[in-house]
């Protein structure tokens, strides 16, 4: 099928990332390239603009202000957590026909893809001629059908750089225990990366735990006290939505209102070092960069930013290409060095799935990462260089 | 009085901040220039090496490591929060007297700088021989006698970056209330530096508080309404010890076990965003980045950096004239450019006494700073660029 003339336009759906921009930038400078495309617009605030037909025309925007919204953290057009409801869809394809979309490219993570692939069927059910092309994003890294996401490189710099730095701070004046809450709510894929902070046998973080597993306060304290009477101190690592044995988040006070479902834990670390204070009698505190971690523009991995680019490269070539019902992949090229391609997976592969952090890449105690995922997670996040320390301490 | 042939010693009292190693760096390279000065050592962990003649050799080092020191958050000889008790002053001197130590740098905040009087005095009362000068140190600000303390611009500068990322963030997606809980027990000095993050009149930090103020739920709740009326988000940059009119912190959890007295309350921001969300209804979440604004390599600012290290040069060629306790103190040059120059002022007009935030530099609601500030800070902190938003929102 060859390429028909028309608009484009981005959706972004869920929350933002560090690197966000920069596949809307990369969208928009491939957009440049192909006559078929007419206009480029962004739905203000996602689902809503998208439901609403809020459009803004991004078409003009020059190289140098596209190279510096690749590195600006948010997003562009705004995001949305809204649903698209089954009865919104007709007036979606009608707006976009008005408009003369022809290519819709649907930002966001694995849940987002479940609404790419709804728009694709609804678009092909009505007969219409509207590619749609799925554009991951996610600080979470639990798309399924992709070696990685874009942002998550990002988030997971960030974070390695919060563990060797409060660490540097614990070893001249210890907290005996430290506790680091790392964004996540139930994948462990950005709290296992930050053990790339690691370079002496010492280093923290000291322990590490997965909310793929149940962790109970026992075994936390009993991995505590072991690490303390090792060093005289302690930094662990953990999820703000870290699971205990039951299933349940250690009777976490939630972020909402009291009465409303919850959603997540609003102070997981903190409860948590409450909680181990109390039972070990060894000092603790808490840290929570929290959004700090998926926004911090100085911290952006270089690996992270190109490859969110060129996944908004992709997703334009594939539309033109006549492709719909797809999402942009990253796939790791085999070799000595890191390389990456951008590939295509369907969506109906990979929608709704949420991808976990591998069970092989945790330690036999669930308390730690192996070596393996750091090999892995290195290339992406590139140098966390250690600090100097001279002498022993 | 010519300077006595001997070994110096460098303290670091209180906890660290991004560029402490900056000072003893500058002191290990001046100390190098001097052959008056045999060696040079780090009481390790601060007032406990004092007091236990735990001392290390730092004088090995090349001028590369002492370049990337500069640049190591935390301190390579380790701080202590340990007072020195009336019984243990005359142990200390004995020691040093043991070493042939003539020249001792106290490093650390107001608090420290009693410490350093105190050895002063009682070296002085022995009859012995060795010049005790302080070292400015506090991320607080709050050290009278000095424009501004080693430490403070670099703090301030992570602030703002966090105010400034994760405000692009919120625009992107907001939560319409965002609290970001920033170090500062009793003073608002790096509180007030979040303004540095603003270029636009829609900026945030939109809101900023200062602990030497009472704040009331009452205030802060319609101070909060208003922002959220005006652009359907509000971020609040308020300190984790801000204080409520009572003079209290808002029923907070303190940093402590039950039973224990208060040191600091442990969860500010996610208390007072619980209570913004009762009180307005309004969706409020909270961030606590903690220590990582105390210890963030890659947002130190390089006039701080630069400063910390002519402080400890300061201290040495002080020491070498003869003076002892005196505080190095760094005095801003009138000019149209930024310039600063090293001088001492004596001890016991500056020890033990807590420089606020200026009433001056708040605005008339006590909810935000001057522009004076700003342009006071600004230079300090360095550049906080904007983020592009090439759309309307």
């Amino acid at each position: 099928m060859s390429a028909r003339h028309g608009a484009a336009v981005v959706v972004h759906s869920g929350g933002p990332s560090p690197v966000l921009n920069a596949s809307l930038a990369g969208a928009i400078a491939e957009s440049r390239k192909h006559t078929e495309i007419s206009a480029i617009y962004g739905a203000r605030f996602g689902a809503k603009g998208l439901v609403e037909g809020d459009f803004v025309d991004i078409s003009g925007c020059d190289a140098g202000l596209l190279q510096a919204l690749a590195r600006t953290p948010g997003s562009a057009i705004g995001c949305s957590r809204r649903k698209i409801e089954p009865e919104e869809y007709s007036g979606i394809i009608g707006e976009l026909e008005r408009r003369s979309v022809r290519y819709l490219f649907y930002t966001g993570g694995n849940g987002s893809m479940e609404t790419a692939l709804a728009l694709h069927r609804m678009v092909r059910g009505a007969g219409r001629e509207i590619n749609v092309i799925g554009i991951p994003k996610t600080i979470d890294n639990d798309i399924a059908g992709t070696d990685h996401t874009p942002g998550y490189a990002s988030c997971a710099r960030y974070f390695a750089h919060v563990a060797r730095d409060v660490g540097a701070d614990n070893r001249a004046l210890p907290p005996p225990v430290e506790i680091i809450e790392v964004l996540g709510r139930t994948t462990g894929w950005v709290v296992a990366a930050t053990a790339l902070a690691r370079h002496a046998g010492d280093d923290p973080p000291h322990l590490i735990y997965f909310p793929e597993n149940g962790l109970s306060l026992e075994q936390l304290c009993a991995d505590v006290e072991r690490v303390y009477r090792r060093l005289g101190r302690c930094q662990v690592a953990v999820c703000e939505g870290q699971h205990d044995e039951t299933g349940g988040w250690f009777d976490a006070e939630l972020n909402n209102l009291p009465g409303q479902r919850g959603v997540l834990p609003a102070n997981m670390g903190q409860l948590l070092a409450r909680l181990v204070w109390s039972a070990t009698g060894l000092r603790t505190r808490a840290e929570k960069p929290g959004l700090a971690g998926r926004s911090c523009a100085p911290l952006i991995s270089e690996t992270d930013c190109t490859e969110s680019w060129r996944c908004g490269e992709a997703a334009v070539r594939a539309a033109l290409a006549g492709r719909s019902g797809e999402m942009v992949a990253i796939r790791r090229v085999a070799g000595p060095a890191y390389r990456s391609e951008m590939e295509t997976v369907p969506l109906e592969e990979i929608a709704g799935m949420e991808r976990q952090f591998p069970a092989e890449w945790m330690s036999a105690e669930h308390n730690d990462v192996t070596p393996a995922f750091v090999e892995w997670a290195q290339p992406l996040v590139g140098e966390v260089p250690p600090h100097p320390r001279p002498w022993a301490l």
